[in-house]
């Protein structure tokens, strides 16, 4: 758990590297949430810590799942270990994430910790969902981009959406702005996949950490692949079924796969709806009544998502 | 999810299969609790489902891990549909589990359903723990028979002793007689394993629902052959070396090792420590203060649990 986390090396060893540590996403929007409310942030931390430990439990399994070698430019927890002890890692892991959220119950009342316990719970149902829905995508020919989005929205989205509305639960009685905290998460949500869509086949290697082609390599349906397939007419249809019925893909095959999209559109596409996705998530934001510095912030994160590199 | 808990056949067709069900041992003991220390019992039916929702979980990853293809009488949830899809249904599965739990809220006070979370919380970690361990076990050559029996305490007895003691904390607000049952559910949980361990060996096959000699052949470390390993001296270590060395098993090496193990005298011994848990148990038992109805199912539960057939 801790090389996974990016703590230690493969030995155990102290040897904090922060490039395979993640971006401490959730936990922040968490924290920052119950800060912007006038909350105590510190009361927000066990929670703060269930939501990375619950992101980080589902990463350890999907690279099982996707038999993926490489996560945050190290190998993966299978492959250095074996499915069976990864598999005990990611459960260990969750379990922790549970135990940390009920850790709340010392720093709020136990009413709301109930409540961040639940959040906490129907959120990560929903990402397992989602987790599930996208196994389904695999097996079949044909994803509506708006099934794609629906899937994103639970395997993501969901985490990201209660790690704020977590904060806000800390913080606040109210279920009105409880909720509307949520629908800026909702859209944080969904802007950060679609960007990380977009990175996965034209962000750049060495900042991405894992192979830039991957997602095409991997015959991964993400956003852009699914546009293309379902607006693809012609010699770009048959070419891009083509090649994604190849056995594997070279280089150049990942080029040529990468210029039918461009052809497309689905480059484009991808970062209107990075675009449009920035609005809502801001529109949600105006309709909260947050202090001057916390609008600021939250402005700056929802410009960083649309633009980041990485 | 359905068909690893014998509702469905495998085609998610409704087909109750009660020999793929299993024994709901945990939710039994978990309402039986609360009912003896005159509780409401359906106060206490949302921490039941979640008991036997994550002894279940446990069991489909256990499957995966231990590559075992058959459970209950029927194929395995990964045998059938593949580890990424067994992984999930286990992660969902765990989930719910949680979830259920957390339904405890709408019939106690929130003081009271946060003490139930963290007690089925607490548990399943000791129970990954004891996954754990028995894994690197596996990798090990000398297992001492104590801590075999610290891991199945952790593995098995965790979840047993909570469902015991969650069902008390349901019924009653006084950590002492939680403590005398969770004392009852640890003795109970060491007399399930260690006859399961027996019957591992020496079960009739089809009343138990796996291949009698299944943890031979797995070169399981059951309490047996622990022992044996530890105690074998001379000819039979030789023996029980190179038989364990071997490839793989034939009808007749099993057999072989089951003499050796009955020369050691592994099977009396085994018998033995089942005996003395359920004495264990039974003094449990005799420090709580229970209705007369009471004392007497638990008495026949012990009875059983030492000599049950399957």
């Amino acid at each position: 758990m801790r090389y996974h986390l990016g703590w230690v090396d493969r030995h155990g060893n102290p040897s904090p590297n922060p490039s395979s540590q993640g971006k401490a996403l959730r936990p922040t929007l968490c924290m920052f949430a119950c800060d912007a409310l006038q909350g105590d942030p510190r009361q927000a931390a066990p929670a703060a810590a269930a939501l990375e430990l619950i992101h980080n439990f589902s990463l350890v399994h999907d690279d099982i799942q996707d038999e993926g070698t490489e996560r945050r430019h190290q190998p993966t927890v299978w492959a250095l270990w074996g499915t069976p002890r990864a598999l005990v890692a990611g459960d260990a892991m969750q379990c922790l994430g549970d135990l940390s959220s009920l850790l709340a119950n010392g720093e709020v009342p136990a009413k709301t910790a109930m409540r961040v316990s639940q959040l906490l719970t129907d959120s990560y149902l929903e990402m397992i969902e989602g987790q599930c829905r996208d196994l389904q995508f695999e097996q079949r020919a044909a994803i509506e981009p708006d099934e794609y989005l629906e899937m994103i929205a639970l395997k993501t989205g969901a985490l990201i959406r209660s790690s704020l509305a977590i904060g806000a639960t800390i913080a606040v009685d109210d279920d009105d702005t409880v909720a509307g905290v949520a629908r800026f998460g909702r859209a944080i949500g969904r802007l950060f996949q679609i960007r990380d869509d977009y990175l996965g086949i034209w962000g750049d290697e060495a900042i991405v950490g894992k192979s830039t082609d991957s997602d095409i390599v991997q015959r991964k349906k993400s956003y852009p692949i699914v546009f293309a397939f379902k607006h693809a007419s012609g010699s770009s249809r048959e070419e891009l079924t083509r090649l994604y019925a190849l056995e594997s893909m070279e280089e150049s095959d990942v080029d040529r796969v990468m210029e039918v999209l461009e052809e497309i559109g689905a480059d484009k596409q991808t970062n209107e709806l990075t675009t449009s996705t920035a609005q809502e998530a801001l529109a949600a934001l105006g309709s909260l009544e947050l202090p001057p510095w916390a609008t600021d912030d939250a402005e700056k994160l929802v410009e960083f998502l649309a633009s980041r590199l990485f």
